[in-house]
């Protein structure tokens, strides 16, 4: 039995101190919104981001950053990206010995290219570092929290740190699978999201099963050669944090990503599409990252260069299909 | 521009058989359906398989063997694996030279364990094989009469007769990719059904998203297994005639396997589910032929197996999904 802080009260991380709690793990969940912290302390849920849900009641919730510290040796980060440098930084300046950080957040920081364990270590002292991982995978928060069995895939560079991740969250409904390619897992989480948002793009303009079916899988086709290129295994592609989340997240219209391009491809604006959902939409972000990244490596990705055309550029998304489907022949 | 005669009058021939006409090749189709023939040639349409579609009308139909095979150099078979030795023997048997073979059948022989392009093979007098290729991916009929995007893979063991399939097909709405491995692309082809067949039982039963991107992920590891064993390349799933294909299969109710998938999930025998759906399923006999083989080869396929207990033990659907979750801790 550990003692487990989870940093962020979104659906995923309520879902996964659900799991810790389940499996007999002492959780504690760290954030600002006073409303989830009384919801949960006092009636069990988090109703605004999973409602409905019961909780394990054993679970606590949170305001104070030095009891959450202070709380466990074992931290989740449950935080968008652009979050995680401000708040493992305040942690960093709380701490006076080492903890282990596991992260489930899904993007690449713009202009520095850096994944989110690389942001999480260039943060922490290294004296308080004692090992970063990440769980990723195809587990929409809605149904872990009713148990319906789902699948993750866990990595550190430190085969210890992946083993925790899989003792700790592992039981009957939720299987974990260690895989020691970091680089691959975090790649294959961050890049799911452009591809999944131009799959919407291409449903919201009408077209069907097979076009969906080519997106993802020439998506993949790209998300691969970039993430070779930057020293992943290929093979992980075909895995959990791979081929599994993009399936999930290009298949599901609970994808926030998905919903966006839905509505490109129903011809409204950026501006449109994003006043209409009131929320962020991480693969915007990424898709910048992605684009400057292959661009700077020389890598092929003309589905993410199709899609930065729609997002930054204005281009009509006719268009871009017109030209992915009038290239050059090619080879897979 | 090019001969072609198709050989089968399904809803993949038929669609198959318009890019041709569209691409200005001359399209004969043969069948022994007389109500598809007199459709096809009185009105364009073969509304037995692809009701509503208007085809080509250059195109032309027939039951006349001898017609079918001295119109063309070229032959699209297009017909369940069941019947492939049947028809190309009878077709072997009126021919005095050379032809090119394309087939898009998705099957491996039971206890022979053969691919369809090496039935094929067996079937034809050497001095009667000008070379055997396979088209195979992502690619609802249904959506390619109507020129929605859609994209394929054409392989062979000679790069010319690739390069001929994508020359054939190739247009603005249906991409070709070349691919050389032929093992790998016709094993993904047939080893998919078997997948989603499982997959139908998942969401048969009431599960959500996860647990099918859970099943489709770990079906792609052991179809991947298998295929590496028998020769094929592993990265050959990644592409559109291994994950494209299994993706469309899957999250398609369009689908006969995941149909009678879906039907099992839901509680009825397998006698009860064909009863109620009246037509093949190839399904069933590629899991016999994977079981098999997997067993010969001594490569681990839990998805297979469980799905064999399922169809041919009478094994509760629910039992073999405890017996998937609760397998011990693994790497991907």
């Amino acid at each position: 039995m550990s003692n487990v802080t989870v940093f962020g009260m979104g659906s995923f991380g309520t879902a996964l101190a659900n799991v810790l709690a389940e499996n007999d793990h002492n959780v504690l969940m760290w954030g600002k919104n006073e409303q989830s912290i009384s919801d949960i302390n006092e009636r069990h849920q988090n109703s605004r981001y999973l409602k409905g849900a019961q909780l394990n009641s054993a679970i606590r919730a949170t305001a104070d950053l030095q009891e959450a510290v202070e709380f466990a040796d074992i931290y989740l980060i449950a935080l968008p990206t652009k979050a995680i440098r401000e708040v493992v930084g305040q942690i960093d300046s709380l701490l006076s010995d080492k903890k282990t950080f596991i992260h489930v957040a899904k993007g690449i920081e713009n202009d520095t290219f850096k994944r989110v364990s690389e942001m999480i270590e260039d943060t922490l002292s290294p004296e308080h570092n004692g090992g970063i991982g990440v769980l990723s995978g195809p587990s929409h928060a809605e149904e872990v929290v009713i148990k319906q069995p789902t699948t993750v895939a866990a990595s550190s560079q430190s085969s210890e740190v992946s083993q925790l991740i899989q003792d700790l969250f592992m039981n009957n409904y939720l299987r974990v699978y260690t895989n020691d390619d970091l680089v691959g897992v975090e790649l294959g989480g961050a890049l799911k999201n452009v591809i999944a948002i131009a799959s919407g793009v291409v449903a919201g303009m009408g077209y069907g099963d097979n076009a969906k079916a080519a997106l993802i899988t020439r998506g993949l086709a790209e998300i691969s050669r970039l993430g070779e290129q930057l020293g992943a295994d290929p093979m992980t592609f075909l895995g959990l944090g791979g081929i599994g989340d993009l399936i999930v997240t290009c298949t599901s219209t609970h994808s926030r990503n998905f919903t966006l391009g839905y509505k490109l491809g129903q011809g409204l604006t950026l501006d449109e599409a994003l006043n209409e959902m009131n929320m962020v939409v991480e693969g915007i972000y990424t898709t910048k990252s992605v684009h400057d990244l292959a661009e700077e490596q020389h890598v092929d990705m003309p589905i993410t260069n199709a899609l930065y055309g729609v997002l930054f550029d204005d281009e009509p998304v006719d268009q871009s299909v017109a030209y992915l489907m009038g290239r050059d022949k090619k080879a897979e």
